[in-house]
């Protein structure tokens, strides 16, 4: 199978659904009363930020950028995209208005971003978005829609991959995903997250990500019996003439159960046929899933026959895949299977015979496993991964923080949801032991946190909480990835994401990764930050009278 | 705004990515290993199915055949797919499979499926496909990632519709959708399930939902005093010259806030401008969401201050948002005031201004809200819709069941998932009152049910489980819509799905379809089906032995 994933996906045609109308209408209704008070080309400065890490975790993958750069390079209105808004706008609407809209573009904008992949916390600006306030506006759904599901799937498939350790893991979701596109984005982002690789045949041609798979129950169903197997010869691997396998494998069979004290009718013959036809077919990557009859009695037995069978003609089998039961039991007896035989037969290679496993998987049950202890070496994981079941959405928002060089506040009763104002920068502040310790947020007109200077990050909401940091190195996370109608950085390609991905994991401690109960990552404020806040609150909170 | 969605979308393109490699590879090793092993054009018998219904509900809406039709109609490998795969699979693989793979289409296929909006139930063929095990096979993917969103989004919105009743629903879900693909699907089959309109603008324009849109918090935020709103004259209605706005507004605000005795302080000034310009810019259509400072203290006077300056220059305003806090208790709040101004300055029609609700509403909170008692008209509903956060996935599944005549069965530990063997029809069968009293599955060998005619109907799996139903009318569920290579059904416009949906429903007594505790619908077989299936299992399973 390619296991090349290194070549760029860049260039790549977007998916034609991005484009501009894919928005809330109330984006066109409010660019027409911007546009009405002559407020469109007020310098407007939005954030996009989430509130809450998913999953009851701590920390988030930043991603779907590269999509978002993408839309708002080719961002104009179409002819027909016009005659349809005019449709569905009030009649009264000034014609100018309209060719007003359709000579609209992003050039006037400039876009700050988080690198894709980095790992990002609560509040922080993973999105700045400055310019035109029409321009700025109209942007915000689209935004969202490229970001929010591309973050969460990038984080879940982290989350898996933190949970999975060394094992292998495969995206396997397609047909449970949501619509066509849905199956595509979570094979990408969970690569990017850290999987191995996909089911997801289209996601390896447009992305040339690894693509995995062998059979269904289907196939096995298929066959009833032996003499279902037509082609019953296969080309030793050293090359020559082709020899009689079926034999070879019936042979393997009745020893096997013979030493193993099983009687031979206990293992189903049509299974042992599929099996069979699927080696002579795939010689060289021979996996069987096994669990269409009874693992233990039928489905291992014929495997390791077909398995021996192909050792004698010169190849590698590679193992099996259990799709129900107690996985972690079934697993072990597999292993135990293939010890015993490495041993009776003296093929060491047969102890390592791969073990995937795939149902009904979620990070739970991973570490479940872990724990019970199991034999699996390779995971392939569905609904639960592509859906992001336990939290299926992640809340990130766009908010206005600045206009006309005026910051904006953004009041709830929810101090959660009160708006960090004005135009900001996140640095992230690392310790000695090259840990991220906290991030912090500064006004732009501050000075940049200085190595080895003590910075005071304070809590943006509790007074009292505050502490000095001297930080061995600062990074700086808003970049200037869009200006004047131009990338203007260069974009990695998707392997490169996924590495960002990988680091920027390591940089946080193990108490904030962990599944249950993880330690906050803090996110704090400056001093000024502090300070400019609060009396912007102060201001346009007025005074209530109990009554 | 345009509310006709008459006319039809088929015809429509297709989703570019839907297309024949958007599957899991292992569809395409087992199509090797068939076309190896001669298998090929066995003729096989596929059931699309599912095993429970969403939402711990007890019905399920049938929806995405249109786009199966569109998928099969046009399955094709490319130059460049064939390509691809040449250096996925294996280099022994015969060049002839690739030309093989390259020739195929779906034309020898026949489908059989449930009308597209069809209530439906557990275990009952959704579709059936027959045709070339190969290509019947490699269908299998894709025609569940086309149904399986699909039904459950239409689901999902038929359950809200129901917790809604006569309210107006709105799907505003695009931000917090699974990706941009996943967002358009939302909208169109929550319209079919029985949501009044969307506030994404290309499903708009693609399918003709009409489409709803006022303003967000960052418009009323980004004025921030009067003095801001320089367009401040209004064409009245009637026509004729244009008069000052601004000051009717703000006459009107005194006078409300001195009758309600609220000091006109408390009331932002910004918010204020806001909302005059939103009326100026659509005197017609004006609706302000007025959340933004406090519902009672601020939004509610400065919107019914514009509101009655409207109401004076001839035009009839729509009503408010709510975006957070507590909805029963505001939204009454609300309609008080409407009604209070509705009577002292006599104008009736005050008193129904719409109120529509948006804060991450779902379908418990609508029932909550009807026992609690609110004012509410519509609903704008966004993540809980269009993630179906409550099960982010059907499971429909796609099981042969027959090939070459043989009929095939799986077994499995969990009774559950053991499929019904065979070529099957299912007939729904109608008592007096209109109502669906059960669906049988009988083989396809066997005579149809007779209206007056008493059918044994029994539970698949408990032999003990049996009832004689004497049906009024019998409607047979499944219709073939592709045969011979072409969709041999008019197909039905979106608006007639929608219909189907609802008239669907109202087969369905209302105990089966309350939200707690549900009755469950009965899915039966025939007495001929239950002895086919029991016996074909016994045949299957092995006697096993305790050790």
């Amino acid at each position: 199978m390619n296991n090349s994933a290194e070549s760029s996906y860049i260039g790549l045609e977007q998916n034609g659904i991005v484009q501009p109308l894919l928005t809330d209408l109330y984006q066109i209704t409010m660019a027409y009363a911007y546009w009405k008070s002559g407020k469109s080309n007020a310098t407007a400065v939005f954030d996009l930020y989430f509130r809450k890490n998913p999953f009851h975790g701590e920390f988030t993958i930043f991603a779907g950028l590269e999509e978002c750069l993408k839309f708002i390079q080719k961002f104009h209105y179409s002819e027909t995209d016009i005659q349809y808004l005019r449709t569905v706008l009030p009649i009264s609407i000034e014609n100018e208005f309209f060719e007003y809209l359709q000579s609209l573009t992003a050039d006037e904008v400039s876009l700050f971003a988080v690198h894709e992949g980095t790992v990002v916390f609560p509040r922080e600006p993973l999105i700045r978005v400055e310019g035109p306030l029409i321009v700025v506006q109209i942007l915000e759904t689209t935004l969202l829609n490229l970001v929010n599901y591309a973050s969460l799937m990038s984080t879940n498939a982290a989350r898996f991959r933190l949970a999975a350790g060394k094992l292998k893991l495969y995206e396997f979701g397609l047909r449970r995903a949501q619509g066509p596109d849905g199956g595509l984005s979570a094979s990408k982002y969970s690569y990017i997250g850290g999987f191995d690789g996909t089911s997801n045949v289209l996601a390896g041609k447009l992305y040339n990500i690894p693509v995995k798979g062998t059979h269904a129950h289907s196939y096995v169903t298929s066959f009833c019996c032996l003499p279902e197997v037509t082609v019953t010869q296969l080309q030793p691997k050293a090359g020559g003439e082709k020899r009689e396998f079926l034999q070879y494998a019936m042979k393997w069979r009745e020893k096997l159960m013979s030493s193993f004290q099983v009687p031979t009718s206990q293992a189903s013959d049509g299974e042992f046929a599929a099996f069979i036809s699927f080696a002579i077919a795939f010689p060289d990557m021979f996996m069987a899933l096994v669990d269409t009859y009874d693992v233990v009695k039928s489905g291992l037995f014929n495997f390791c026959s077909v398995a021996l069978a192909l050792h004698d003609f010169g190849y590698s089998p590679i193992g099996i895949r259990l799709d129900s039961g107690d996985l972690a039991y079934l697993s072990n007896v597999a292993r135990n299977h293939f010890r015993k035989i490495a041993d009776i037969y003296q093929i060491p290679s047969f102890e390592n015979l791969v073990i995937m496993a795939s149902n009904d998987i979620n990070e739970e049950t991973i570490l479940s496993l872990n724990e019970q202890g199991h034999s699996i070496d390779a995971f392939g994981i569905g609904t639960h991964l592509v859906t992001c079941q336990k939290q299926p959405a992640l809340g990130g928002v766009f908010k206005m923080v600045e206009i006309d060089g005026q910051p904006r506040i953004k009041l709830s009763h929810d101090v959660e949801k009160v708006t960090i104002p004005g135009k900001k920068e996140t640095f992230r502040l690392y310790g000695g032991e090259g840990y991220a310790l906290i991030d912090i947020l500064q006004r732009t007109v501050e000075d940049s946190p200085c190595v080895d200077h003590k910075v005071l990050c304070r809590h943006p909401f509790q007074e009292s909480k505050r502490a000095y940091v001297s930080p061995v190195r600062v990074e700086k996370l808003l970049v200037l990835y869009w200006n004047k109608g131009k990338i203007c950085q260069k974009l990695p390609n998707m392997q490169e994401v996924r590495d960002r991905v990988k680091n920027s994991l390591k940089i946080l401690r193990s108490d904030i990764k962990r599944s249950l109960n993880p330690t906050p990552y803090k996110v704090a404020v400056s001093d000024n930050l502090y300070t400019f806040l609060h009396d912007l609150w102060l201001e346009n909170a007025p005074i209530g009278e109990l009554s």
